[in-house]
């Protein structure tokens, strides 16, 4: 059966490139190779960026060159600029994630480079890749940014084309300090889906203001198929401190499973694996259905304490 | 300017009774006189419900006694049955606010009794109330009951129909514990609005598997208008452990803010009281406005760790 909506899975990336503590490279790959039998057909599975900056993600190459490759499941590699992309390479990930952000000053503050700097990185990548990987470009800050606020449809409309120009095969949008909401998402991926067909889009919302499954949904209603999402909801941005991480998968996939969307992924496997994550990194996760358990998840009667004397 | 969305305040009573330490009388009178002056139309202060089931809320007597009274403010009060009504009549409440599970196995499990028991006690209320106050009536597990699973909508519409038969001036639809989903959220309330004119409908979210502000904007998009919520999303339930509580207040304000929806309350108000709640109760609370900041609010330009080498 097919999906009627993709979810990507960023835990192994943007879950743990925040977390304090660096996650042995066994436990990674134990991870991914749990969450790849579990239907996704796409995961981030680490970034090639500067080692100093996320010390968490300094192991990729050895992250890529243990997990076990499934067939139908494509892992994805983030990476800034041409060296990024080398090592993505290097360890064989099926597809790579340049990133650049929408606000220049966060780009600056991110990346250390502004548009052009960033721009001349991605004309080098597309040159280094050639046939060999899928080359996706995120648009990081698209729907605001912490530093700028508003970033104009305009700005970023030119930006994908940029991107498209320089060979980026598909484009993420990503709210990358969870300043996104409704209204704001169904006009922006109306106005993107003009440049960019539904299958190669990919939205990506964090939950920083509790609006992520409300962003998503209005994505999908907007006609957006692909979407990110992090098992337990880890992830996070240091410019929000205190506040929740990405969208929660299995919360996403509760969701789905409730209103009758086909996500092609397993839920029980799912929460069973979220439960396993506080104990991997020292502290509880924002995600809710692994707590709560699923809507469908009956209760047996207790005995009552009854409100009524 | 005439609010497009009414939110009604109900940490005073759903907020505070499940929390394991008693809130002092004086510090929840303080907690009330605060938020009325944020710009609230209704405030849920208190119940008269059994002393010994919720020893957290013993004092609504005196908390309603004490608490400042506001022209435009209407104070509600919880009531299971004619002797909370007459409790809540003598401590001078707007409004009484009686409460049934549309699952007659929740009923006896939170009420002690079934069905044609709590309807008697409603007319029985209605009787004593007379003109001296407002009768709501709310029908919990809405949207579904732990024990029994979904609750079939011709059932909902029957005890809609008796409640409004037996002097139920409006209805609540409560998701006791956070089973509703969008779409189920968007048929009930277009059949029960074939019954309650918008005006005297409320809607009763749990945040339970985060789909607290999703399930406000399908009801809304449905033709409700007013819903509950609760400062710092505090609240809960005890048959879904370790979930987070009501739909949060201020992260339902701040989600009409950025979508243009005029609620008339004081979003930054909202948060800097929020923000006291934790050391009033003695542990974080579930809303991530109050921690994350206002969309809005930008940050200043750090000095940058970057992605790149």
């Amino acid at each position: 059966m097919s999906a009627d909506i993709v979810i990507q899975e960023v835990c192994p990336r943007d879950g743990l490139q925040i977390e304090p503590i660096v996650v042995p490279t066994d436990v990674k790959v134990a991870l991914i190779d749990r969450l790849s039998v579990l239907g996704f057909r796409r995961i981030e599975a680490g970034s090639f960026v500067s080692q100093k900056a996320v010390p968490a993600l300094a192991d990729g190459d050895a992250v890529f060159r243990s997990i076990v490759r499934r067939e139908g499941v494509v892992f994805v590699a983030l990476i800034p600029n041409l060296r990024g992309a080398e090592r993505a390479l290097q360890a064989d990930a099926d597809e790579v994630n340049f990133v650049m952000s929408a606000s220049e000053t966060h780009n600056r503050v991110n990346m250390g480079m502004d548009h052009q700097g960033s721009l001349s990185a991605l004309a080098e990548v597309t040159a280094a890749i050639g046939r060999r990987a899928v080359l996706n470009a995120t648009l990081a800050t698209a729907f605001g940014c912490p530093f700028e606020g508003e970033q104009h449809e305009g700005k970023v409309l030119r930006l994908i084309e940029t991107y498209l120009r320089l060979g980026a095969q598909s484009i993420t949008l990503a709210d990358t300090t969870g300043m996104a909401n409704p209204k704001l998402v169904r006009q922006r991926v109306k106005s993107v889906l003009g440049l960019v067909p539904r299958a190669q889009l990919t939205l990506h919302f964090h939950n920083t203001r509790g609006l992520g499954l409300i962003n998503v949904m209005a994505g999908f209603e907007a006609g957006a198929l692909r979407f990110d999402a992090s098992l337990g909801g880890l992830g996070g941005c240091p410019f929000a401190p205190g506040a929740s991480g990405n969208v929660c998968t299995e919360d996403l996939v509760n969701l789905c499973r409730e209103i009758g969307l086909n996500t092609g992924l397993d839920l029980e496997g799912l929460i069973a694996l979220s439960r396993t994550l506080p104990s991997m990194i020292g502290h509880p996760v924002p995600g809710q259905v692994a707590r709560a358990g699923r809507a469908c998840d009956l209760h047996s009667v207790p005995l009552g304490i009854t409100l009524t004397d």
